[in-house]
């Protein structure tokens, strides 16, 4: 996929029905830069749920809601929203208020948010904080190799298990469907779980607490055997790469952080519990 | 319906799935004049049918087309469209290629079409030929008294049957399901008819011959009646206004021109024939 095919992606996810498509296609024509990646739809954790943002600019941590309806109590729920939504990305969104207001007073609201994104760009710059957005880089293993680190806080997330196996040092050869064995590090093993309900198993991430649930529902032995087998096996230290839904509905391998199997919380009734010991992991060259 | 409203509308219109969508935003907001009247999938006519064009801009007879696939064929079918287009509005449609260009080249021909566009309006206004977008009045009765006369090239829709009494000097009173007497004008009537097949009248009406035909299939008494009581009425002249959907699916009244009844043409097979004597007629104030 190239930029061309993301922004059309990105821009028919809006909803047309409404102004919402209006407004995002006024600001991104009016940054009018390639090198400024945007993402519509933003997930946002809430305490219950979460919630979606309308539009958002990583590179600057910006994120911007189209009120489409006020009345006192939907300003009394975008309170608690903002709230909310501070607290899981450390900033305010932006409102833009479409519902009370006159097509001018949109298009004002609008461009004054375009140019408050331009100044926070130029900002960036001047401080020499500013990558340029590069579709490819990003998902390249290469990049992160060059950086010599990941953290969860990159949203580093590979279009491939063989990507993510590159930069810890592997290529290709050794990989196994559970994962594969760590080159460098010891009785560690670079893992591709699926951290939701699947199949025979029920599992579960936590991404506040930093926790891993690994359950097998098939039966009862089957369980107590998984768990046998990963109590009596050394690769206890664990990279995860988990697998998701990116942004457009392609499959794609997200950085969660390094984990550890927490021999306390395990059981037979709970499954395997492992605990985040790092959100950082360092990568290494491959062959 | 305010020009917000109106916006909205026609945005919502362009299909999200491919670039028309991200192309005909990028124009609206590059040109960004709230008294620049666009329309998105305007009708125009062709020899077998007719066609949409994906973006129109009425004050400067500006059409663009967008190409979603080029391959040789379809470049032939383009040419022969676009000859047919020019027939019908005397310009050739400014075609954006997204097909087989990058975002940057599709970027780069729609700021030139933008450029185009804002250096027709400059051109118009130093020429003082150019008019503002003004929603309301276009839909009201008092601009067309003050011009003293309408054109069927003026595109004259009226929201009600009164708008179009107003503007032939007859405020409400005297107004049937038939239409008007013209206040005026002797053996006139001002005629709100439905030109296509409804109900038990299976109406025609042919642009290009300026034809009206009115047909009952009720049956063939109903049919021979009121060929013969219209024969038998001296209003033999109609100012008609034809009821039609409007752009966004609502009623509206159409200016079509003044037609006179042709007893020639006229038989008990074909039903009555209105043949149109002018395009244009006068309006008058209303007490």
């Amino acid at each position: 996929m190239d930029k061309k095919e993301y922004i059309k992606r990105q821009i028919s996810r809006t909803n047309k029905k409404d102004y919402e498509n209006y407004v995002i296609t006024r600001i991104i024509h009016g940054v009018d830069d390639l090198n400024v990646k945007f993402i519509t739809q933003q997930y946002v954790k809430r305490p219950n749920g979460r919630a979606l943002a309308d539009l958002y600019f990583p590179q600057m941590n910006y994120f911007i809601e189209i009120d489409e309806g006020h009345h006192l109590t939907q300003m009394e729920a975008d309170k608690a929203r903002d709230a909310d939504f501070e607290d899981a990305t450390g900033v305010k969104p932006k409102r833009i208020d479409v519902a009370s207001k006159s097509i001018e007073e949109i298009n004002q609201q609008i461009d004054e948010v375009i140019t408050e994104i331009k100044s926070l760009i130029t900002e960036k710059k001047q401080e020499e904080r500013w990558v340029d957005w590069d579709l490819e880089a990003e998902m390249s293993p290469d990049t992160w190799i060059k950086k010599k680190k990941i953290h969860v806080n990159d949203k580093v997330a590979f279009r491939k298990i063989v990507d993510g196996c590159k930069c810890m040092g592997l290529n290709y050869a050794g990989y196994q469907r559970a994962g594969a064995n760590h080159p460098f590090e010891e009785n560690t093993l670079i893992w591709f779980p699926k951290l939701y309900p699947n199949g025979v198993w029920e599992n579960e991430f936590d991404e506040s607490k930093g926790l891993i649930i690994e359950r097998n529902i098939e039966s009862v032995e089957k369980r107590h055997a998984h768990i046998r087998s990963c109590l009596n096996d050394n690769r206890q230290r664990r990279i995860v790469f988990a697998r998701v839904k990116g942004m457009l509905g392609d499959v794609q391998y997200r950085f969660r952080g390094v984990f550890e199997l927490d021999k306390e919380k395990t059981n037979n009734e709970i499954g395997l519990v492992w605990t985040r010991v790092s959100k950082e992991t360092r990568t290494y060259d491959y062959m």
